[in-house]
């Protein structure tokens, strides 16, 4: 797993707690290898472990670095997330772009290491030099700082997406499978058959598009078979038959 | 702005600092309207205003409602963030699916909102039934717990980028204009140059490969016309050569 998931370097780390919260972050978003430059406090203290909220595993494998080039050694690419515009010559990434970069590469067997700055000030321009691109997140310009634990998460979110190809997923039904038309279709005539007295029904142009607008009603909704047995329930109900309505054969 | 963005919907948040970091991720994502659900404190304490950090704005404008169903009685399109899979017969959207079915949604002035539940709990059945859909954010499944703010912050990213078409953005060069080719060559030329009496640049194969090898290293990196100066000045210190070095013509 390591091989293949990207290094998370917190450079000069403030809070603790930051830290603790950021390993809580990447521990969301399947990451593992933290690596800290000269944090300020004690990244295993009981304020950072309670923060990683059940992540202290990758608190307690942190390793420690007394400057950002030695963090970055082993790595074969990096990129540097910054919120301010920088005046360096280097590409600048969207998260999602430098996401796909990163996974590319990992699946190339090239280190990657994604770089985060102090809370306070963010990556210097000494360390931004050493990046081979720049990472912005796309938020709103006029409000675009976030916390060092919620920059993590969202490039780690946007790394996450690529492993698992989940972010372009578009519905899956939960559990239940939708009931066969036909037995709609069936549950609709019945309905329909009930309605044979109502004062529209009698009318045949009415009673089309009557016809129509409830059967759109009960196909949009993908009903299953359970919540078509409801509805005669309620139908049965509604009528105020107390035995169980004699329903169409499926 | 208002109409064109999903309102935040927070179902019986318990603590007002976590009410005042959602306003700030909402903040970050160009959200404003956020409703409170029986919010357990205060939402305009001086602890919610220093969490949202300069999204107090947000605080203040909070409407307060004593149900679910009255903070989305107005609305047309619902979805409810859940971390645990439901037995609700419902579409599972991804969040960045989610986001784009807002923004669709939106664009057709259909209102909709986002739902989000207690810090602890999450959502409860009843609050999901309400919905039209929920939202699943990818993320480790084994350490897939948010806080509030990390929620509303990731769901707002995928709405943000909806907007501005962000995401895709492949790279943009910072300022500055890489160096027409002929530069880049006229430069490499004078550095082969430089190398005539180099032992590798005697035999004729071994130099084929040395240029091929020297052009690559300086046209992977897109250098800019101030770059190619600067190591034009580092070739001249090299050379020991106190003068300005004459260069060929560009």
């Amino acid at each position: 797993m390591s091989a293949l998931t990207p290094s998370i370097i917190l450079v000069e780390p403030q809070l603790a707690e930051n830290v603790g919260m950021a390993a809580r972050a990447m521990m969301n978003c399947g990451l593992c290898d933290m690596r800290l430059v000269n944090p300020r406090e004690d990244h295993t203290s009981a304020k950072a472990v309670a923060a990683s909220s059940n992540a202290e595993e990758i608190l307690y494998n942190a390793k420690v670095y007394a400057s950002t080039e030695e963090a970055i050694a082993d790595l074969q690419w990096v990129a540097a997330t910054t919120a301010r515009h920088r005046d360096q010559t280097k590409a600048v990434l969207s998260a999602e772009f430098a996401a796909h970069e990163a996974a590319q590469k990992l699946q190339n067997n090239i280190r990657c290491g994604l770089m985060f700055g102090p809370e306070r000030t963010g990556l210097n321009n000494r360390d931004i030099c050493l990046a081979d691109a720049i990472i912005n997140i796309p938020l709103n310009p006029k409000h675009c700082s976030l916390n060092l634990s919620q920059a993590v998460l969202l490039v780690g979110y946007e790394f996450y997406k690529t492993q698992k190809d989940l972010g372009k997923e578009e519905f899956v039904t939960n559990h239940t499978t939708p009931a066969e038309k036909a037995k709609i279709l069936k549950f609709c005539s019945y309905l329909e058959s009930l309605l044979e007295d109502c004062g529209n029904f009698r009318v045949g142009e009415k009673r089309e598009k009557m016809v129509i607008n409830l059967r759109n009603i009960f196909t949009r909704g993908q009903l299953t078979e359970q919540e078509l047995n409801t509805l005669y329930g309620v139908i049965n109900h509604l009528r105020g038959t107390p035995r169980p309505v004699k329903r169409p054969e499926a």
